[in-house]
């Protein structure tokens, strides 16, 4: 039986909740790839870093176990693991510190799995050619839908397809927005009862100003449409705008507004656009209310497929199993490879 | 370069999409599985057997290319082939000949791909289990909502889920005559007009009585589930009582009447329904018009994953891409085979 020793870059709620599934997935685990999967190495800003090459105990961490005098790079450059797991807060407009991160493992040799759409928006060609001319895995569907599979549904099961188009809903907490407004709650009631529920940031600019979804698309068209864009080339527009009369407006006519997402290449340039659209009410948009999202994918062989994330609870559980998934994808494809 | 032969049983509109793909993708499989994919062999019951060890050039295929004397089981038995395509018509009450067809070429170690969903529905275990036994693949992706990824989509991207419930849309003729009716159009006017778009057999029967959409339920159970049912345990209400008063008092109430199948295992036993349901307009079966279709599969560990298939011109090239997808699928997980 092999070992997979992994590095946990980033250990908050995801970490956390990543953990505790590889360990209710360990009998499958072990049946389906004849491996046991431990956790080596865990590296948190405040905390420091929690070496143990056999494998930590993560029911029972506590604080004494970290060492405050080593940092991320210590882990990185330095500790035992096969898969590293980049799961550090976002920062939109940089990519950073997740980018280093990732191509300091990578050139090390290691397998790449993250959570953290910045890389994939702003570094995505550099990062995946380096994982490509080091032979190892770089994975990344968390990004986008949590673990409904985008990524890996085109990679596997749309293998041949040139992918003309991809749209949808990315951006959950404007799609809550827009449904709360449309039961008469104001903007900023929606909001405030968002971060009551846990998923509007305390910054909710990011969310409501359309950068996370501009994010998601760039990282969507530079993996799935082979271009080079960042966020920056995105027609960007937020719901921050949208007034309740607007909404009203829309009801009327048998509309809703929706933040929509699409992105395609014309006359062999990336075009990408988000912004809030009037849908009828019997369409797919139409019918993503709260924290539902969904992506469509165009292909020149088979016309469109679309697939769709339904809210699940624990949430957090579902960002999870993106990464968890990505794991199997890597002992699949590097089977011979520990 | 390797080179994988191809052995068509049946040759009608499907064959001829794929052959035509498979052309199309020259390049591509050249690039992404360093082969060439040939038709050494094909099958038709009215034409007999065309056998050329060095590859059929279907592009100039002429009738007198085929010989009358030699049958399906001429080419299975004794044809030189890597890979058997079962194309043939589906006989959804028995499973036959297909399921002979595909044992005889797994006990001979062929791969099998199939785009019958009879011998899923009828003999799944058997035929699953001879083909891990031959060490060779068994694909069926096309038996449900054509090219769309749905068992290619589970196996490969929702690793180590249970799958604890399949639900959805299943039978495109049936979606198409309810739609119709909502237009006013009579049951009968419906059918014809379907008839005469081509996706409504002579005999509608095994459509609109259910089996069809009882038939794939019984293949998605079977699969994703690991039970062993034949669509005789499905229990089935077609949609032949629906009358235009039906449709018209569930308008009334903001509803639709569609067609739903759902799979689940209850106390230990398999429980399938197909019955036509009366869904909220607002609400994803609802606004599945005409021929789309869509499947939602439910897991324990990250909830439901639905996935949708859009209406496609040509649509039998959707179907042909569900081959050819399980082709590359092959040739990825045996790419030392050939």
């Amino acid at each position: 039986m092999k070992t997979v020793r992994i590095a946990l870059i980033g250990y908050g709620n995801v970490g956390k909740a990543f953990a505790a599934m590889l360990l209710r997935k360990e009998d499958y685990i072990r049946e389906a790839f004849d491996a046991k999967a431990i956790i080596t190495g865990i590296c948190t800003k405040s905390r420091g870093v929690c070496l143990c090459p056999d494998g930590i105990d993560t029911e029972t961490l506590t604080d004494d176990m970290f060492n405050k005098e080593l940092d991320d790079f210590a882990l990185i450059d330095s500790g035992e693991y096969d898969v590293m797991i980049e799961l550090t807060p976002i920062n939109i407009m940089t990519g950073q510190p997740a980018t280093d991160h990732i191509r300091r493992a990578l050139q090390r040799g290691k397998h790449v799995i993250t959570a953290n759409k910045g890389p994939i928006a702003w570094y995505y060609r550099e990062l995946r050619d380096l994982a490509k001319k080091q032979g190892v895995g770089f994975c990344h569907e968390a990004t986008v839908m949590d673990g409904t599979p985008v990524y890996n549904l085109t990679k596997e099961t749309l293998k041949g397809c040139r992918i003309t188009e991809v749209s949808g809903i990315f951006n959950a907490t404007t799609n809550f927005i827009l449904t709360e407004m449309e039961k008469g709650v104001s903007f900023e009631d929606a909001v405030e009862e968002g971060r009551r529920q846990g998923f509007v940031e305390a910054d909710a600019s990011m969310d409501i100003d359309g950068w996370d979804a501009s994010a998601k698309l760039t990282a969507l068209m530079n993996v799935l449409m082979d271009v080079e864009i960042t966020p920056l080339d995105i027609d960007r527009t937020g719901i921050g705008g949208i007034t309740k009369d607007d909404i009203d407006a829309a009801k009327a006519q048998g509309k809703r507004i929706k933040l929509l997402c699409r992105g395609r290449v014309e006359d062999g340039k990336p075009v990408g656009t988000v912004k809030p659209t009037w849908v009828d009410e019997h369409t797919l948009p139409a019918i993503m209310d709260a924290t539902s999202s969904y992506v469509t994918i165009d292909t020149d062989l088979m016309g469109a497929t679309t697939v769709i994330e339904e809210p699940f609870e624990p949430e957090i559980d579902h960002t999870a199993y993106g990464v968890l998934s990505d794991l199997f994808r890597i002992l699949t494809d590097y089977e011979n490879g520990f």
